[in-house]
């Protein structure tokens, strides 16, 4: 009989980078429940959502090794990095992903563009719980320190309970003092959009290049439901997202169309 | 009274890039539709998804201008393309996006990773009606011409009756031939996911690297609702693909161990 059973295994990347703020403070926060790899991108990879490295190779690099805690960097994006530690890295499936703590927030729409979310949905492909944590905070200095209490009572909870086959969590925190936190809510993504702007220049060769900028705007701001309300009034959000991407509603008025 | 109303504005983009045969094949398939707006990426993109470009500015050259057809081409993502086509390019709102014809299968989890599909779902933010094609092909010179007059209807059925808010059609066509095909199927997405193998390599100054591969697998074959059985029995396979990600159907477990 074992009396000491193998620690969870716990596997954490991020799309900042491996040397970004939320990335060490997760480490940190995650080290208590169990062993630790650690598989980031070597550079920031914001925006990269789901992309994958097709055209080029990868390298991988060991950082460093410690106790319960092995720590990679790889060249590609966030999901290069779940999918090479899965095929090459572990020794026994993760019984957890965490992607993160991201410098900004995730929330409503931005789940479709986040590199930190895309890895936590990569881990669903194979059956693996994942949690993706995101800081309203954009600063490379944010202070991650005053919320790590709550980052660790959700990893705890998701080790404790599972989630549904094909989910994962994602997770944004308010950048306000925790003194004035409410608790945690379960949302649904608010519906809203980025109104995205580019900005025209002119290069010294008179040629034009635009750059990428914008807002985002809220469709449904009185929603109390959503992941934005919650926020806006003090609320951790947590919203389940499945990487099911079926609009089930459709389907009976498309199959009158198309199925004639 | 306008004996001539104003064309509809179909917005044209893809992920191979502005010279593949698809988007060439799907131009001449919407011209008879309306006025056309070709903005697509300069090179091949694939594996994108949602991927942004936010590290370095867009460059945006016009290639081609004849009677009810401008074409562009753009340095960013599929995505970058259609947000520029929106923000800078557009007279009026699109009331269709194209994006494709696809050298290959977007059909189940693949739609988190096809910049196709990305292009179609950036669309629905701005709730332009989008649909993403893909030829179960890879060939740089598949024959796209078979399958054409099934992507006109395809077209013309959602410029006629339009699409749910929040929702673009994930079109699969199987490499078959036309005689052999039983019509098209609304479907969901398969349960699958792609099994990555990374070979690794050394290079001549003896550090290792490695290529991503792999291949797909199909958690659910004897599905018959799904896309993957859709086309493995000669079906075009139409899958209603929503932005919004939340799993409504956690939420009530989730709320009893989170919000208590």
């Amino acid at each position: 009989m074992y009396l000491c059973p193998m620690k969870p295994l716990i596997l954490i990347t991020n799309d900042d980078g491996y040397r970004a703020g939320g990335i060490r403070a997760l480490i940190e926060t995650a080290l208590p429940f169990g062993e630790v790899l650690v598989v980031a991108p070597a550079e920031g990879q914001s925006g990269m959502s789901h992309a994958m490295t097709v055209k080029t190779p990868l390298r991988l690099e060991k950082r460093s090794a410690a106790p319960d805690c092995v720590q990679y960097v790889c060249t590609g994006t966030p999901v290069d990095c779940v999918k090479i530690a899965l095929n090459r890295l572990v020794d026994r499936p993760p019984s957890l992903l965490l992607a993160g703590i991201n410098h900004g927030s995730n929330s409503s729409a931005s789940v479709l563009y986040s590199g930190t979310m895309a890895a936590a949905m990569e881990g669903c492909m194979s059956h693996i719980p994942g949690i993706g944590f995101s800081l309203s905070d954009h600063a490379p200095n944010a202070d991650f320190s005053p919320y790590l209490e709550q980052v660790g009572n959700i990893i705890r909870k998701v080790l404790q309970h599972g989630l549904r086959k094909g989910t994962c969590l994602n997770v944004n925190i308010p950048k306000i003092p925790v003194s004035d936190m409410k608790g945690t809510r379960i949302c649904r993504q608010a519906r809203g959009y980025w109104r995205e702007e580019f900005e025209r220049r002119t290069d010294p060769n008179q040629r034009e290049y635009f750059w990428l900028t914008g807002e985002f705007y809220n469709e449904e701001p009185d929603a109390e439901d959503t992941d934005e309300w919650a926020l806006s009034r003090h609320y951790i959000s947590i919203v389940p997202v499945q990487i099911d991407m079926t609009c089930y509603d459709s389907m009976k008025s498309l199959k009158r169309i198309f199925e004639k």
